[in-house]
Protein backbone atom coordinates (compact mmCIF):
# COMPACT_ATOMS: atom_id res chain seq x y z
CA UNK A 1 0.00 0.00 0.00
CA UNK A 2 1.48 3.25 -0.83
CA UNK A 3 2.06 6.29 1.80
CA UNK A 4 -1.17 8.49 2.01
CA UNK A 5 1.27 11.29 0.10
CA UNK A 6 1.40 8.82 -2.87
CA UNK A 7 -1.95 8.60 -2.94
CA UNK A 8 -3.34 11.95 -2.65
CA UNK A 9 -0.55 12.74 -5.70
CA UNK A 10 -2.04 10.35 -7.68
CA UNK A 11 -5.54 11.22 -7.20
CA UNK A 12 -4.13 14.84 -8.20
CA UNK A 13 -2.51 13.72 -11.47
CA UNK A 14 -5.64 11.83 -11.99
CA UNK A 15 -7.98 14.71 -11.48
CA UNK A 16 -5.33 16.75 -13.82
CA UNK A 17 -6.11 14.72 -16.65
CA UNK A 18 -9.37 14.42 -16.23
CA UNK A 19 -9.63 18.20 -16.21
CA UNK A 20 -7.44 18.89 -19.18
CA UNK A 21 -8.68 16.36 -21.33
CA UNK A 22 -12.30 18.03 -20.56
CA UNK A 23 -11.47 21.78 -21.23
CA UNK A 24 -10.04 20.52 -24.30
CA UNK A 25 -12.86 18.96 -25.49
CA UNK A 26 -14.75 21.44 -24.76
CA UNK A 27 -13.08 25.12 -25.43
CA UNK A 28 -10.31 23.43 -28.21
CA UNK A 29 -6.29 23.76 -27.69
CA UNK A 30 -5.94 27.42 -28.28
CA UNK A 31 -8.11 28.35 -25.38
CA UNK A 32 -6.76 25.31 -22.97
CA UNK A 33 -4.92 27.35 -20.41
CA UNK A 34 -3.01 25.56 -16.95
CA UNK A 35 -4.93 28.20 -15.17
CA UNK A 36 -8.07 26.49 -16.56
CA UNK A 37 -6.59 22.81 -15.72
CA UNK A 38 -6.09 23.73 -12.18
CA UNK A 39 -9.47 25.49 -11.54
CA UNK A 40 -10.97 22.51 -12.54
CA UNK A 41 -8.96 19.85 -11.16
CA UNK A 42 -9.49 22.49 -8.06
CA UNK A 43 -5.80 22.01 -7.36
CA UNK A 44 -3.11 25.32 -7.70
CA UNK A 45 -1.44 26.03 -10.45
CA UNK A 46 1.89 25.34 -8.93
CA UNK A 47 0.80 22.18 -8.70
CA UNK A 48 0.34 21.16 -12.36
CA UNK A 49 3.99 23.46 -12.34
CA UNK A 50 5.59 21.12 -10.16
CA UNK A 51 4.36 18.18 -12.62
CA UNK A 52 4.94 19.94 -15.91
CA UNK A 53 6.61 22.59 -17.87
CA UNK A 54 3.24 23.42 -20.23
CA UNK A 55 0.12 22.67 -21.85
CA UNK A 56 1.04 20.71 -24.53
CA UNK A 57 2.69 18.16 -21.95
CA UNK A 58 -0.09 17.68 -19.37
CA UNK A 59 -2.08 17.01 -22.21
CA UNK A 60 0.43 14.80 -24.09
CA UNK A 61 0.32 12.29 -20.38
CA UNK A 62 -2.83 12.61 -20.23
CA UNK A 63 -3.72 10.80 -23.22
CA UNK A 64 -0.84 8.54 -22.62
CA UNK A 65 -3.05 7.84 -19.62
CA UNK A 66 -6.29 7.86 -21.47
CA UNK A 67 -4.65 5.12 -23.95
CA UNK A 68 -3.34 2.92 -21.22
CA UNK A 69 -6.71 2.64 -19.50
CA UNK A 70 -8.30 2.05 -22.67
CA UNK A 71 -5.87 -0.88 -22.79
CA UNK A 72 -6.32 -1.83 -19.31
CA UNK A 73 -10.36 -1.54 -19.69
CA UNK A 74 -9.67 -4.52 -22.85
CA UNK A 75 -7.46 -6.00 -21.43
CA UNK A 76 -4.76 -5.89 -23.77
CA UNK A 77 -1.00 -6.65 -23.04
CA UNK A 78 0.54 -3.13 -22.85
CA UNK A 79 4.25 -2.98 -23.31
CA UNK A 80 5.97 -1.26 -20.11
CA UNK A 81 7.42 1.99 -20.74
CA UNK A 82 7.47 5.71 -21.75
CA UNK A 83 4.92 5.31 -24.18
CA UNK A 84 1.25 3.86 -24.53
CA UNK A 85 2.43 1.25 -26.92
CA UNK A 86 1.05 -2.38 -27.03
CA UNK A 87 2.76 -5.41 -29.05
CA UNK A 88 1.11 -6.50 -32.29
CA UNK A 89 0.83 -10.47 -31.69
CA UNK A 90 2.98 -12.90 -33.84
CA UNK A 91 0.75 -15.97 -34.38
CA UNK A 92 2.44 -16.37 -37.85
CA UNK A 93 -0.42 -15.46 -39.20
CA UNK A 94 -0.32 -12.04 -40.47
CA UNK A 95 -3.51 -11.34 -42.26
CA UNK A 96 -4.90 -12.41 -38.74
CA UNK A 97 -3.06 -10.23 -36.56
CA UNK A 98 -3.26 -7.28 -38.31
CA UNK A 99 -7.13 -7.70 -38.82
CA UNK A 100 -7.32 -8.15 -34.66
CA UNK A 101 -5.31 -4.83 -34.05
CA UNK A 102 -7.26 -3.24 -36.52
CA UNK A 103 -10.58 -3.89 -34.93
CA UNK A 104 -9.23 -3.26 -31.44
CA UNK A 105 -8.25 0.31 -32.90
CA UNK A 106 -11.62 0.46 -34.41
CA UNK A 107 -13.38 0.37 -31.03
CA UNK A 108 -10.81 2.96 -29.24
CA UNK A 109 -11.67 5.81 -32.38
CA UNK A 110 -15.53 4.99 -31.91
CA UNK A 111 -15.27 5.03 -27.97
CA UNK A 112 -16.81 8.67 -26.30
CA UNK A 113 -14.02 8.61 -23.99
CA UNK A 114 -10.89 8.89 -26.67
CA UNK A 115 -12.97 10.39 -29.64
CA UNK A 116 -13.71 13.71 -28.35
CA UNK A 117 -10.30 14.82 -27.09
CA UNK A 118 -8.35 13.51 -29.65
CA UNK A 119 -10.46 14.95 -32.27
CA UNK A 120 -9.54 18.57 -30.57
CA UNK A 121 -6.02 17.48 -30.46
CA UNK A 122 -5.68 16.05 -33.82
CA UNK A 123 -7.61 19.39 -34.87
CA UNK A 124 -5.31 21.33 -33.53
CA UNK A 125 -2.50 19.29 -35.13
CA UNK A 126 -3.44 19.78 -38.84
CA UNK A 127 -2.95 23.81 -38.08
CA UNK A 128 -0.35 24.22 -35.76
CA UNK A 129 2.44 21.89 -37.34
CA UNK A 130 4.28 22.10 -33.56
CA UNK A 131 1.51 20.65 -32.25
CA UNK A 132 1.39 17.85 -35.13
CA UNK A 133 4.81 17.03 -34.82
CA UNK A 134 4.64 16.76 -31.24
CA UNK A 135 1.55 14.59 -30.47
CA UNK A 136 2.32 12.63 -33.61
CA UNK A 137 6.17 12.05 -32.67
CA UNK A 138 5.04 11.18 -29.21
CA UNK A 139 1.97 9.09 -29.60
CA UNK A 140 0.99 7.95 -32.72
CA UNK A 141 4.49 6.98 -34.27
CA UNK A 142 5.70 4.81 -31.29
CA UNK A 143 2.41 2.80 -32.17
CA UNK A 144 3.35 3.16 -36.03
CA UNK A 145 6.43 1.71 -35.27
CA UNK A 146 4.82 -1.50 -33.65
CA UNK A 147 3.62 -2.23 -37.34
CA UNK A 148 7.06 -1.43 -38.57
CA UNK A 149 8.47 -4.33 -36.32
CA UNK A 150 5.44 -6.99 -37.02
CA UNK A 151 6.15 -6.43 -40.87
CA UNK A 152 9.81 -6.61 -40.75
CA UNK A 153 9.22 -9.89 -38.74
CA UNK A 154 6.61 -11.12 -41.44
CA UNK A 155 9.49 -10.33 -43.40
CA UNK A 156 12.12 -12.74 -41.95
CA UNK A 157 9.47 -15.26 -42.11
CA UNK A 158 8.75 -14.81 -45.95
CA UNK A 159 4.94 -13.48 -45.39
CA UNK A 160 5.64 -9.92 -46.95
CA UNK A 161 8.09 -8.78 -49.99
CA UNK A 162 11.55 -8.31 -48.41
CA UNK A 163 12.20 -5.50 -50.49
CA UNK A 164 9.35 -3.50 -49.29
CA UNK A 165 9.69 -0.35 -46.65
CA UNK A 166 7.52 -1.53 -43.98
CA UNK A 167 7.51 2.46 -42.53
CA UNK A 168 5.36 3.02 -46.00
CA UNK A 169 3.89 -0.43 -45.77
CA UNK A 170 1.75 -0.09 -43.05
CA UNK A 171 0.18 3.68 -44.26
CA UNK A 172 -1.96 0.69 -46.79
CA UNK A 173 -4.01 -0.37 -43.74
CA UNK A 174 -3.49 2.16 -41.26
CA UNK A 175 -4.29 5.54 -43.22
CA UNK A 176 -7.53 4.53 -44.56
CA UNK A 177 -9.02 4.37 -40.80
CA UNK A 178 -7.13 7.22 -39.81
CA UNK A 179 -8.59 9.36 -42.57
CA UNK A 180 -12.10 8.14 -42.28
CA UNK A 181 -11.84 8.70 -38.91
CA UNK A 182 -10.30 12.48 -39.50
CA UNK A 183 -12.44 13.37 -42.28
CA UNK A 184 -15.45 11.32 -41.91
CA UNK A 185 -14.92 10.15 -45.69
CA UNK A 186 -16.37 7.06 -44.89
CA UNK A 187 -18.00 4.00 -42.18
CA UNK A 188 -15.61 2.37 -39.64
CA UNK A 189 -16.76 -0.63 -38.78
CA UNK A 190 -14.54 -4.26 -38.50
CA UNK A 191 -15.78 -5.55 -42.01
CA UNK A 192 -14.19 -2.45 -43.82
CA UNK A 193 -10.54 -2.66 -41.73
CA UNK A 194 -10.99 -6.47 -42.21
CA UNK A 195 -10.67 -5.44 -46.38
CA UNK A 196 -8.18 -3.31 -45.94
CA UNK A 197 -5.96 -5.94 -44.67
CA UNK A 198 -6.90 -8.14 -47.36
CA UNK A 199 -6.36 -5.38 -49.82
CA UNK A 200 -3.48 -4.54 -49.13
CA UNK A 201 -1.77 -7.68 -48.37
CA UNK A 202 -2.73 -9.09 -51.73
CA UNK A 203 -2.96 -5.96 -54.19
CA UNK A 204 -5.41 -4.46 -56.07
CA UNK A 205 -4.02 -6.18 -59.44
CA UNK A 206 -5.01 -9.87 -60.03
CA UNK A 207 -2.65 -12.95 -58.75
CA UNK B 1 -16.79 40.85 -74.13
CA UNK B 2 -19.21 40.64 -71.18
CA UNK B 3 -21.21 43.75 -70.01
CA UNK B 4 -20.06 46.13 -67.66
CA UNK B 5 -21.53 44.68 -64.94
CA UNK B 6 -21.08 41.52 -65.35
CA UNK B 7 -17.21 42.53 -65.28
CA UNK B 8 -17.83 44.18 -62.09
CA UNK B 9 -19.47 40.93 -60.34
CA UNK B 10 -16.79 38.99 -61.24
CA UNK B 11 -14.25 41.32 -60.05
CA UNK B 12 -16.34 41.25 -56.58
CA UNK B 13 -16.78 37.47 -56.65
CA UNK B 14 -13.11 36.87 -56.78
CA UNK B 15 -12.43 39.67 -53.79
CA UNK B 16 -14.43 37.78 -51.82
CA UNK B 17 -13.27 34.36 -52.43
CA UNK B 18 -10.30 35.61 -51.69
CA UNK B 19 -11.13 37.48 -48.50
CA UNK B 20 -12.77 34.26 -47.19
CA UNK B 21 -9.88 32.30 -47.80
CA UNK B 22 -7.30 35.08 -46.33
CA UNK B 23 -9.52 35.35 -43.33
CA UNK B 24 -9.89 31.35 -42.50
CA UNK B 25 -5.93 30.98 -42.45
CA UNK B 26 -5.72 34.26 -40.11
CA UNK B 27 -8.29 33.36 -37.57
CA UNK B 28 -10.12 29.79 -38.37
CA UNK B 29 -13.25 28.88 -39.00
CA UNK B 30 -15.14 29.66 -35.99
CA UNK B 31 -14.08 33.52 -35.65
CA UNK B 32 -14.75 34.17 -39.77
CA UNK B 33 -18.17 35.75 -40.18
CA UNK B 34 -19.57 37.18 -43.27
CA UNK B 35 -19.25 40.51 -41.98
CA UNK B 36 -15.26 40.06 -41.56
CA UNK B 37 -15.50 38.83 -45.43
CA UNK B 38 -17.35 41.50 -46.49
CA UNK B 39 -14.85 44.29 -44.88
CA UNK B 40 -12.03 42.76 -46.14
CA UNK B 41 -13.52 42.46 -49.78
CA UNK B 42 -15.02 45.72 -49.83
CA UNK B 43 -18.40 44.56 -50.35
CA UNK B 44 -21.36 45.30 -48.41
CA UNK B 45 -22.72 42.44 -46.02
CA UNK B 46 -26.07 42.61 -48.52
CA UNK B 47 -23.59 41.48 -51.61
CA UNK B 48 -22.34 38.66 -50.14
CA UNK B 49 -26.22 37.28 -49.04
CA UNK B 50 -27.43 37.78 -52.59
CA UNK B 51 -25.07 35.08 -53.82
CA UNK B 52 -24.59 33.12 -50.56
CA UNK B 53 -26.46 31.70 -47.75
CA UNK B 54 -23.77 31.19 -45.12
CA UNK B 55 -20.08 31.41 -44.48
CA UNK B 56 -19.69 28.17 -45.15
CA UNK B 57 -21.47 28.33 -48.64
CA UNK B 58 -19.38 31.05 -49.62
CA UNK B 59 -15.96 29.27 -48.57
CA UNK B 60 -17.39 26.23 -50.27
CA UNK B 61 -17.30 28.03 -53.79
CA UNK B 62 -14.02 29.42 -52.97
CA UNK B 63 -12.35 26.53 -52.79
CA UNK B 64 -13.69 24.63 -55.92
CA UNK B 65 -12.82 28.51 -57.66
CA UNK B 66 -8.84 27.62 -56.12
CA UNK B 67 -9.19 24.09 -57.37
CA UNK B 68 -10.08 25.60 -60.71
CA UNK B 69 -7.86 27.64 -60.75
CA UNK B 70 -4.99 25.58 -59.68
CA UNK B 71 -5.92 22.95 -62.64
CA UNK B 72 -5.87 25.89 -65.31
CA UNK B 73 -2.29 26.85 -63.59
CA UNK B 74 -1.23 23.25 -63.89
CA UNK B 75 -2.84 22.72 -67.31
CA UNK B 76 -4.99 19.71 -66.34
CA UNK B 77 -7.96 18.75 -68.59
CA UNK B 78 -11.13 19.80 -66.00
CA UNK B 79 -14.84 18.40 -66.07
CA UNK B 80 -17.01 21.20 -66.98
CA UNK B 81 -19.89 20.43 -63.63
CA UNK B 82 -20.32 21.78 -60.29
CA UNK B 83 -17.39 20.20 -58.81
CA UNK B 84 -13.71 21.13 -59.15
CA UNK B 85 -12.85 17.54 -60.32
CA UNK B 86 -10.64 16.34 -62.93
CA UNK B 87 -10.40 13.25 -65.28
CA UNK B 88 -8.05 11.02 -64.39
CA UNK B 89 -6.30 9.77 -67.30
CA UNK B 90 -6.80 6.29 -69.13
CA UNK B 91 -3.36 5.53 -71.01
CA UNK B 92 -4.59 1.68 -70.27
CA UNK B 93 -1.43 2.11 -68.38
CA UNK B 94 -2.74 1.88 -64.58
CA UNK B 95 0.12 2.27 -62.51
CA UNK B 96 1.43 4.92 -64.97
CA UNK B 97 -2.30 6.82 -64.35
CA UNK B 98 -2.26 6.80 -60.51
CA UNK B 99 1.27 7.80 -60.37
CA UNK B 100 0.57 11.13 -62.51
CA UNK B 101 -2.25 11.98 -60.90
CA UNK B 102 -1.01 11.17 -57.40
CA UNK B 103 2.11 13.49 -58.13
CA UNK B 104 0.21 16.26 -59.10
CA UNK B 105 -2.19 15.93 -55.51
CA UNK B 106 1.20 16.19 -54.15
CA UNK B 107 1.96 19.57 -56.37
CA UNK B 108 -1.08 20.45 -54.93
CA UNK B 109 -0.77 19.95 -51.08
CA UNK B 110 2.73 21.68 -51.26
CA UNK B 111 1.11 24.74 -52.84
CA UNK B 112 1.52 27.62 -50.29
CA UNK B 113 -2.08 29.24 -52.05
CA UNK B 114 -3.36 25.67 -51.13
CA UNK B 115 -2.40 24.18 -48.08
CA UNK B 116 -2.96 26.99 -45.78
CA UNK B 117 -6.89 28.04 -45.94
CA UNK B 118 -7.03 23.97 -46.57
CA UNK B 119 -5.99 23.52 -43.25
CA UNK B 120 -7.78 25.81 -41.80
CA UNK B 121 -10.69 24.39 -43.39
CA UNK B 122 -9.80 20.34 -42.72
CA UNK B 123 -9.02 21.31 -38.99
CA UNK B 124 -12.38 22.33 -38.55
CA UNK B 125 -13.56 19.07 -40.18
CA UNK B 126 -12.43 17.27 -37.56
CA UNK B 127 -14.00 18.70 -34.44
CA UNK B 128 -17.66 19.82 -36.35
CA UNK B 129 -18.86 16.86 -38.11
CA UNK B 130 -21.48 18.82 -39.71
CA UNK B 131 -18.33 21.01 -41.68
CA UNK B 132 -16.96 18.22 -42.26
CA UNK B 133 -19.69 15.78 -43.65
CA UNK B 134 -20.63 18.88 -45.58
CA UNK B 135 -16.74 20.00 -46.85
CA UNK B 136 -15.85 16.31 -47.86
CA UNK B 137 -18.86 15.70 -49.27
CA UNK B 138 -18.52 18.21 -51.91
CA UNK B 139 -14.92 19.09 -52.23
CA UNK B 140 -13.12 15.92 -51.83
CA UNK B 141 -15.68 13.07 -52.59
CA UNK B 142 -16.16 13.88 -56.13
CA UNK B 143 -12.59 13.33 -56.46
CA UNK B 144 -12.80 10.21 -54.76
CA UNK B 145 -15.20 9.05 -57.50
CA UNK B 146 -12.45 9.70 -60.23
CA UNK B 147 -10.49 7.12 -58.81
CA UNK B 148 -13.67 5.20 -58.35
CA UNK B 149 -14.56 5.37 -62.18
CA UNK B 150 -11.03 4.49 -63.42
CA UNK B 151 -10.09 1.45 -61.25
CA UNK B 152 -13.71 -0.11 -62.76
CA UNK B 153 -12.03 0.75 -66.07
CA UNK B 154 -9.33 -1.06 -64.87
CA UNK B 155 -11.58 -3.90 -63.54
CA UNK B 156 -12.95 -4.01 -66.64
CA UNK B 157 -9.41 -4.28 -68.16
CA UNK B 158 -8.60 -7.06 -66.17
CA UNK B 159 -5.94 -4.99 -64.48
CA UNK B 160 -7.57 -4.92 -61.13
CA UNK B 161 -9.28 -7.49 -59.28
CA UNK B 162 -13.25 -8.17 -60.03
CA UNK B 163 -14.21 -8.77 -56.31
CA UNK B 164 -12.43 -5.40 -55.02
CA UNK B 165 -14.74 -2.68 -53.71
CA UNK B 166 -13.09 0.37 -55.66
CA UNK B 167 -14.24 3.23 -53.11
CA UNK B 168 -12.04 1.25 -50.38
CA UNK B 169 -9.13 0.30 -52.80
CA UNK B 170 -8.79 3.74 -53.77
CA UNK B 171 -7.83 4.82 -50.36
CA UNK B 172 -4.77 2.95 -50.18
CA UNK B 173 -3.22 4.79 -52.34
CA UNK B 174 -5.13 8.14 -51.23
CA UNK B 175 -5.36 7.91 -47.51
CA UNK B 176 -1.66 7.67 -46.54
CA UNK B 177 -0.95 10.88 -48.44
CA UNK B 178 -3.73 12.70 -47.00
CA UNK B 179 -2.91 11.55 -43.35
CA UNK B 180 0.63 12.63 -44.02
CA UNK B 181 -0.56 15.72 -45.00
CA UNK B 182 -2.84 16.67 -41.78
CA UNK B 183 -0.97 14.76 -39.66
CA UNK B 184 2.55 15.78 -40.10
CA UNK B 185 3.86 11.80 -40.05
CA UNK B 186 6.04 11.68 -43.17
CA UNK B 187 7.77 13.55 -45.89
CA UNK B 188 5.62 13.98 -49.19
CA UNK B 189 7.40 13.52 -52.27
CA UNK B 190 7.45 11.91 -55.52
CA UNK B 191 9.38 9.29 -54.33
CA UNK B 192 6.37 8.10 -52.13
CA UNK B 193 3.50 8.64 -53.70
CA UNK B 194 5.09 6.07 -55.95
CA UNK B 195 5.28 3.70 -53.89
CA UNK B 196 2.42 3.52 -52.54
CA UNK B 197 0.97 3.01 -55.58
CA UNK B 198 3.24 0.13 -56.23
CA UNK B 199 2.51 -1.53 -53.23
CA UNK B 200 -0.95 -1.01 -53.32
CA UNK B 201 -1.18 -3.15 -56.68
CA UNK B 202 0.65 -5.70 -56.20
CA UNK B 203 -0.06 -5.96 -52.46
CA UNK B 204 2.50 -6.76 -49.67
CA UNK B 205 2.81 -10.58 -49.74
CA UNK B 206 5.09 -12.15 -52.75
CA UNK B 207 3.76 -12.89 -55.55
Amino acid sequence: MPPDSTRRSERSRRAIYDAALALVTEVGYPKTTIEGIAARAGVGKQTIYRWWSSKADVLLEAFIDLSAQAAEAADRPEVIGEQAAYEIPDTGDLEADLKLVLRATVDELLDPAFEAPSRALAAEGVVNEEVGREFVGKLLEPQLQLYVKRLRAAQEQGAVRADLDPRIALELFVSPLAQRWLQYTGPITYEYTDKLVEYALYGLAPR
